[in-house]
């Protein structure tokens, strides 16, 4: 009966779409149902890879009409399971939905389909004199669209905001195959309710994204780099004032404890630590300016330096002489060698940034007198409260997962944090999100998503 | 019948929240039903006046229960007529909802209540050596909860965006009473739907906004102020992109057209034009750095002064040397003095920035065909696309204001622009709402109405 009703499922599909478009679940390439760095979801009923908007809101109105569920999909890099099928669902890919549309220099705009992948968009950008408010490591293969569908953040938001910030103008479908457009250039409008926001991070359980406007700003080919040393917490919080009040074109303060520094200096091929180990913090800084002012961006950034060491607030610093030493400083920070660790599992929680330094102490305390062998190292994009953990323990086996998330989300929960500043929800955090948000915020966000799919065909599962 | 049930209704709000609270629309100060620079609305059935947010609740469950109507109510300096009651409504001024309850330093935050004034907040934040993201020149009467309800703008949005850019958490009560709060301080936070946005800017139609926790930035006590002359619209992009790439500080870019440059400067009581009218463009560029920078600031800005003036980008320019003179300049660009034209009608609508020079041309030219003697002086916050006309024709009766506004809604939606770019809906712009926005998104819009307000009880009869 199942399978009767679902091999009529795909011949509707095919039916109304034609198999360029949809393939059978049976033949559908694993990748289209796995998450980066992660083992294969559930084979999807088929596989719909619209070329157009028009497209996408023939395939929603026919799965709205026949009731079935449909996964939309990016570059499948988010990292919390959004875009990952559970069983049964239609996958929609964007892939083909690709290209940028314009690039309007005086209103400082691209106009991009959702499918396009980042750093096609960042080469065309910068081919025109511009740069995107954001980067991603996963840039070679995400998507603009579950950039978007997933608020996706980085390390610049402290100069240009996250993802969300970037955005002008939308284009979308929804759950009934209606397609609501507003590829708006203009940095202010206020003409009614300002849809956008809502589908934007709503990882693809709103609405699918086929379009969008987003920002440009003025390339910025010259950055400034250096590495310091705070002794403490406090330290850490006055260099951020700091940096906030003197460098207006400071685009990243990233911190690492001292466990992770030591660990990732030590065990990252071709990387000598800069500076000595065993200091307490180390950040990083980067300003980033247009080409013709670099020289005294270069200056303040040193002449400062000097100030906060005289200061005490920096211990020690060493400032980035080339490009190569300054990417030597980002593979530090980086730290693609804690992925070696047994068993890691990687946190992406905020909190007040005055209150991160007690949580590491807290968290770490926690996680040890549990798992007495852990190691928890903690990094991240302190400047916009966003705070990296990876927690290895070498006896925990992989159902342990659960029982570290519960400890690591207590301490978040406890100290007003969020159990997710930049991945999302998607299933991995499913379980959490009322650590985060109240019975009445989780119901108002449920008002939303019955008013917007009311017959909840849209990434089933997901969120909430 | 409807007096007696007017009255049931009055009795009731009395006896759940007492006199001091509720007081009946007999006794109403014309202040409560009254915009700025309006003649009167209509008498409210009652004013409420809660000193807490559980106050707000009580109110709002009450007239959800008994289905009256709510205004919700901040300073009236709103300028498009959404706080003002049409008939029957309860008023609910925010005004006692009034304080500061934290600066955070570290996290750069501050939490306030909704009624509190713009002033209040900008000088205890200003005490703690900061400052807001937004300024308005209605800074003294305003209050929070009002700029968060119409998405306020202002003339540091090229720094730091709109009002809405600046709120981190935000707390409401809904329509049927419920107490929704999230007073988040970090900057990434993806956990679920960002609720926030949809009320922030929805005038006051999807929920009453009682606490907000807005971004901080370190204060920036020195400004350097200049006017330049740019000799076509084309220079004054380019001037525009310049300034972008140049100059991370700049926080206005403000363009005045010929017309509103000799007009204002010609009759601005102590005011005497400090270049010479009949220039094609005025721009006012002014960068606002911490003090400690003030003279790189200013010496940056004279410098590239100079590159402009060389390249002819600006083909004539005085640099403020003093606080009074930078006063002056920005009193030209206030323009109060067009206040006096008579039958005065403002505009703020907002287009692609490349296409604004055109949009004044085809507009005054629109205008010109159906009013010889029509008066347009163009002018505006330009670096956010946003562009103000005030339009004066003597001849015209009050009721011909209509007239003129599809005149000139009629070329800004022809060229893909918005119909209200700072002042919201209300009910003044409601008739042309469908000039910026699709039919799809209007039923979207609704569709989130009816899903936060079932019985349409929130300010009925403003934007929608």
């Amino acid at each position: 009966m199942e399978s009767r009703n679902q091999a009529n499922i795909l011949a509707a599909l095919i039916k109304e779409l034609g198999t360029d478009i949809v393939t059978p679940g049976i033949d559908v390439a694993p990748r289209y149902f796995t998450g980066y760095g992660e083992a294969p979801g559930s084979r999807p009923l088929a596989l719909g890879r619209p070329r157009s908007v028009d497209e996408v809101s023939r395939i929603m109105r026919l799965c709205h009409r026949i009731g079935v569920s449909v996964v939309p999909q990016g570059g499948m890099t988010g990292l919390a399971g959004g875009a990952v099928p559970l069983g049964g669902e239609i996958v929609l890919s964007m892939e083909r939905c690709s290209g940028i549309e314009e690039i309007d220099a005086a209103a400082s705009t691209v106009t991009v389909k959702a499918g396009t992948v980042l750093e096609t968009v960042q080469e065309a950008v910068r081919a025109a004199g511009f740069e995107l408010g954001y980067d991603l490591g996963a840039r070679g293969s995400c998507q603009i669209g579950g950039n978007l569908a997933t608020n996706a953040g980085g390390s610049r938001a402290i100069r240009f905001g996250v993802v969300r910030d970037q955005v002008l103008g939308l284009e979308a479908v929804l759950a009934d195959g209606t397609i609501v457009s507003s590829l708006n250039k203009m940095l202010k409008n206020n003409t009614g309710y300002d849809w956008k926001h809502l589908l934007i991070g709503s990882e693809g359980t709103l609405g699918v994204i086929t379009r969008a406007v987003l920002k440009l700003y003025p390339e910025r080919p010259s950055a400034s780099t250096c590495l310091c040393v705070a002794p403490d917490y406090q330290s850490v919080v006055a260099l951020w004032q700091q940096v906030r009040a003197q460098l207006p074109d400071a685009s990243s303060f990233e911190v690492m404890w001292s466990d992770f520094y030591r660990y990732v200096s030590a065990n990252t091929p071709g990387v000598r630590a800069p500076l000595p180990a065993q200091q307490a913090f180390y950040v990083l800084i980067e300003c980033a300016t247009a080409v013709h002012d670099a020289t005294t961006s270069a200056a303040r950034l040193e002449s400062y330096l000097g100030a906060w060491l005289e200061a005490g607030l920096v211990s020690d610093a060493v400032l980035a002489s080339s490009l190569q030493q300054a990417q030597e400083l980002w593979l530090i920070r980086e730290g693609l060698a804690i992925d070696e660790l047994p068993n890691l599992i990687n946190y992406d929680v905020s909190l007040p940034i005055g209150l991160i330094g007690e949580f590491a102490e807290r968290c770490e305390k926690a996680l040890i007198s549990r798992w007495p062998q852990v190691v928890s190292l903690f990094f991240g994009h302190l400047g916009d409260s966003n705070v990296h953990i990876g927690v290895s323990i070498a006896e925990l086996p992989g159902e342990g997962v659960h029982a570290v998330d519960v400890v690591v989300y207590d301490v978040v929960s406890a100290m007003g944090g969020s159990v997710s500043a930049e991945h999302g929800i998607g299933t991995h955090k499913k379980p959490f999100l009322g650590y985060s948000r109240s019975p009445a915020e989780l119901a108002l966000m449920r008002t939303l998503k019955a008013a917007l799919d009311p017959k909840g065909i849209l990434n089933p599962g997901k969120v909430l």
